[in-house]
């Protein structure tokens, strides 16, 4: 197998891991809110490749750790990632009535349970980064800081405020790089250091550092990258409505870039990326992923 | 002063400190996200007795603990509150305009940012119990699993997922008392437990378990006074819509019982709450704190 395949490969296996875990954690019988646990399940499971995770647990074993110890933080920053897009569908946000190509959580379920599903969701991921006999007590209590900062006001929370105000003006490129460092980057790269801390290395470590910067750059990139695909790619390709940013009047990367200048700008991004990880051992998979990013068509 | 007025005394003093704590935990001087900080501190601040909080300090001092250490707990449990408020009053929820006397928050801030407030203030819940120096690693991890837990779908969430369910079916008694031991219940006895935990008493202590009893008896005593204020208040008392839950056909304990009953059940609940803090220490405050809150008319 070449590189690709080796990436594609392991992302499935992880992706397939991931799952089995995800739902364990959402799985509940008892009739009397049975509606809460489906409302999960129909968002959290059956969907896609499973990045964030695939990076906690990838940072973890490139640093020889136990995917016992990182898989409850990938889950506990899949659920972050899936409450955030069931909130984000609701017709008071973006007013996606379509997602990975099927109904939108509150389609299926109503507004009042999609919400309250999402707000399940990021409770449980913080349920679930501390339920875990594999990490001690110090490392929760810094995944929970960790996930805190990276999903609230100053991480995904503010990067959602600036996104919500850019619809009513227009922002300088400081400000867009801002609004996206925070609205996807931190997640991003907060996956890294929960990977980071599951194998024992704390957020001050040269190695949490260095793989901070490589998923900062990579988060950037797969923004770059969205920009470009919502005005090249068709529906089906990407599994949701085209152009919806452009329609919107947001400022993107295109309000700054040709289509050849952003694809360029990607891959320096992606280049600074994987010279992030120089010094560290057992990277080749991270650095695939990066390239990988880069070359997807949705 | 006799016990009701210092109980009285202790509950202004507590929530000036709470207040004031908030306050601190909802400041940003940030342009760019400086809407997220309004509109928290639009629900967080300025409003009323603040008893989650109360029981949180008044329990851990019970015990002998230091203030400094329950607090951050008192405001996590407030911020958990305060973001169920937020979300309960939209549109897709209650459709409530108003609360404490003036416009909800997403009156005031538009249902986006409304959404995202309560979604930060469940987030800052998180970072606030984490982020303290006067609780060790293993404290914080407990603190975090015991506000996840009473939060999520087996607490607060499941009770109001049984609480939409029941605009459509008539619940019997048990099923009543679940929903309310869920919905608003879990949140009390989580803050007897947080209280304990800062000083020092894990959740499998004696004193925790006694303590959890009386929460959760004045929990659902709460409750019953609240469907017996909910008919017989009246608005400006009340400071939101009375007969709000009578007009939506909702079982309340008043399915049940006359008024009178009602209020004898009430009786009976907070002597049970007072009897299960014999043979602790220091809990005058907290039996008098039972008797006021079946006391009170708003």
């Amino acid at each position: 197998m070449n590189n690709k395949d080796i990436l594609l490969d392991r992302i499935k296996q992880n992706s397939d891991r991931v799952e089995a875990a995800l739902s364990a954690y959402s799985s509940g019988e008892d009739e009397d809110i049975g509606l809460i646990f489906r409302a999960q399940r129909y968002s959290l499971l059956g969907g896609g490749k499973r990045i964030r995770p695939f990076i906690v647990n990838e940072v973890c074993a490139s640093l020889g750790g136990d995917e016992k110890a990182s898989m409850p933080l990938a889950c506990a920053i899949e659920m972050i990632h899936t409450y955030s897009l069931i909130h984000d569908d609701l017709p008071c946000m973006d007013d996606d009535d379509m997602r990975r190509g099927k109904p939108s959580n509150h389609i299926e379920f109503g507004y009042a349970n999609a919400l309250l599903a999402g707000d399940a969701l990021l409770t449980k991921a913080f349920a679930t980064a501390v339920g875990t006999d594999m990490l001690d007590a110090g490392q929760k209590a810094e995944a929970v800081r960790l996930l805190a900062d990276a999903a609230g006001e100053r991480g995904m929370i503010g990067g959602q405020i600036m996104d919500l105000a850019g619809e009513e003006q227009s922002y300088e490129f400081s400000k867009l790089l801002r609004l996206h460092s925070l609205k996807t980057g931190a997640l991003i790269v907060c996956s890294a250091r929960l990977g980071c801390i599951a194998a024992g290395y704390g957020t001050d470590s040269v190695e949490s550092q260095k793989l901070s910067v490589y998923a900062a750059k990579i988060g950037l990139a797969f923004q770059v990258v969205d920009d470009v695909l919502d005005v090249t790619a068709d529906e089906q390709q990407l599994g949701k409505s085209v152009r919806s940013d452009a329609d919107n009047n947001k400022t993107t990367f295109l309000s700054f870039y040709t289509v050849d200048e952003a694809k360029e700008y990607a891959r320096t991004l992606t280049n600074q990326a994987i010279e992030a990880l120089e010094g560290l051992q057992n990277c080749d998979t991270l650095a695939e992923l990066a390239r990988y990013l880069l070359e997807r068509t949705n």
